[in-house]
């Protein structure tokens, strides 16, 4: 089934944005063996849609449209589609209600263009969009699948993924990916310990991509069914797992705050956390988690030093003489808040984000996080690069790193 | 000039990276004032790129292909651009010389698909590329452009902007855009006041883009020179705030974070925040702000109800009374974290972030925000909409956005 992606939004031939739905669509579909031979980006225009849509049902079986489904006046994929196939828009009475009901609770007034997103082409099925108010639409026409997806990939996502996956043909081989991500060492680092395992490998094949506080390995295999990508994918991801061992945090879309998550669930111990630089954020990843109040007690952001005093019972004498960015005092952080919170864990981050605050002796990127558990507190020094977010990202993630290796190695 | 990018790769259409080449190359020809109007994608088929290669003559006056130059087999670019023209490809000697020496300092054997990498079409200018064995090809055919770049974004970027762009013809005039940040009501209700003035508008055009949390006006004005299209966007700008006034918290790069804290800077006032459902999140975007440390003094990530009674002081009465999530328990919080703290300001959020945990009585989304300040309390209680992330996303912008509304209104 030759599949086309097309693209509407001014915004991305602006290059305001990349086309990271069309990546997402392209892998989904490869994995099902379904081949997608081109991905078209047009404006919000509805001459440039037409033609890309004409074009398209000239040469594929499969066209997948995202974006243009909003509420606005330069939201016209779904009209130009209809227009196209000589259909014409009908009522969907169901969604209807629905957004009355969405904009009932919201409080909102329901405007004459939220009206318009309940309208669907005649004959098309409608797709329900769980995250917003537009809906998707799945579409058969001469032999042709035409299906409209939401542009923002919050909606895009679980609406392919529920709702228009499952419904598309299965066809013989297919193309399954996995990532692999590892943290703790750089890319360079990693490729020294698999070049010959990158270079040798024919299927799967491994692909490193470097993001800012991890590195992603991306294993590719092909096979004429499902199990043999799998055992394919498995035999490679145990060759790299002897390499890497530990290195390895997550695979595919699992993320260091779910693997610590899972890890504090079995091994049934619960977390308080104490940040002065990154300033939440490693309370935010954690709480990122379904069901993070099983483990997760209580955060503290001490930015001020008055605040690590009241709060945390750092004695004004230690930040006075170690400076507030010390080991002594992300130790004395960890220390009590363990015991105030009557946490099993305690985390406790201090240091420099910058871009203003590091001199010569405390640079920006100084980074010390202390943990405390029934078996004492440890404490690590880091120097991170980058910017102010960067710091504050690779320090959150080197913190959950911490605590990961630890539950990790905790027997059982 | 009409201008199509299009990019070779199979690994693009298996979804195993994005066009991020289409972006920058867009982003780039906007700011030079070159109209955009297509993105294509194709794998590395021969047939495939011929026929994209002749929609794009017939379409565009200037095309720019990434990919598909390097030595391998699967490298077809060139020779398919120069088939399609009917031109032959002729030896480069100067290239091949390069590449010699290249291979020599590497120490590797030049084979040879190597030498292939010196064959340009006949009547094309060679394009130096610094950062690897691919060169670029500049070619003008029948009034049209066609510019052949490397793949890899270290080798295309820095080709592309120090030998492609600059001997791009200067269109007279300049594309300069500016965005306008909106919060607090939906995309729908910011169209219906300001639909008349989108659809009048041609020079600069307004186009909304929803985002989770806000939603952006983007205003894109063409002018001859810099200073008419600032001027342009400037009486937009003052129509568009007439009509949305307050709601507009933001412009271009800056971020609601940034908005409240120059509010907290100017009134010279101090804030601490106490965070259930939004687990640390508030915190971390206030925080993202350099030099946060002068107005942010503690937050307090209280997810359980103990740490809500040890930490902020909230009777376990009032939780069992109302629950968790409940105005009296938002107020107590907000009123006892600011006695506490000694912060001008206070913010508590609790709410049910879901998926799990909401009832028909508190939904998931269901969320109260209240503010402590020297002129009393206020609380909000809001019914966001979507997934954990975007309600604690959502919820955040709405703490933060309800405190820039009560720090423009203090007077002065």
């Amino acid at each position: 089934m030759k599949t086309e992606i097309i693209a509407v939004g001014t915004e991305l031939l602006l290059g305001q944005i990349s086309n990271t739905n069309a990546r997402f669509l392209s892998e989904k579909l490869a994995e099902k063996g379904i081949d997608v031979y081109w991905h078209t980006v047009v404006g919000d225009n509805s001459a440039r849609v037409a033609e890309a849509f004409s074009m398209a049902l000239s040469r594929a079986d499969l066209i997948i449209f995202s974006g243009g489904l909003g509420p606005t006046m330069d939201d016209l994929t779904k009209e130009t589609v209809a227009d196209v196939l000589g259909l014409a828009l009908q009522k969907d009475e169901a969604w209807e209600n629905e957004l009355k009901d969405i904009f009932a609770r919201l409080r909102r007034t329901m405007t004459d263009n939220n009206y318009k997103q309940a309208l669907i082409p005649s004959g098309s099925r409608l797709l329900v969009n769980e995250h917003g108010t537009a809906p998707g639409i799945w579409l058969e026409h001469v032999g042709k699948i035409v299906v409209l997806l939401p542009g923002p990939p919050r909606e895009l996502i679980p609406m392919f993924t529920d709702r228009v996956l499952p419904q598309l043909p299965v066809k013989n081989g297919v193309i399954l990916s996995r990532v692999l991500k590892i943290t703790g060492m750089g890319e360079s680092t990693m490729e020294e310990l698999i070049a010959d395992l990158i270079a040798s490998q024919i299927n799967p094949t491994i692909a490193p991509l470097a993001k800012y506080a991890e590195v992603h390995l991306r294993l590719t295999a092909k096979a004429d069914a499902r199990e043999q990508a799998v055992k394919l994918l498995d035999e490679t991801e145990a060759k790299l797992l002897a390499r890497l061992g530990e290195a390895v945090f997550a695979r595919d879309e699992e993320t260091m705050g779910d693997a610590v998550a899972s890890l504090l669930l079995k091994r049934n111990l619960t977390i308080a956390v104490a940040e002065s630089c990154t300033g939440g954020l490693l309370a935010h990843m954690l709480t990122n988690v379904s069901g993070s109040s099983a483990y997760f007690l209580q955060g503290q952001v001490v930015y001020s030093n008055r605040s690590k005093t009241e709060l945390l019972g750092v004695q004004p004498e230690l930040i006075k003489e170690y400076g507030a960015v010390s080991e002594e005092v992300a130790r004395a952080m960890a220390e009590n808040l363990r015991r105030r919170s009557s946490s099993d864990l305690a985390v406790a981050i201090t240091g420099v984000a910058g871009p203003t605050g590091g001199t010569a002796e405390k640079p920006v990127g100084l980074v010390f996080m202390a943990m405390a558990t029934a078996d004492g507190i440890s404490c690590c020094k880091f120097n991170f690069f980058g910017k102010r977010e960067t710091i504050k990202e690779r320090a959150a993630m080197a913190a959950l790193n911490m605590l990961r290796l630890y539950l990790l190695d905790i027997n059982g």
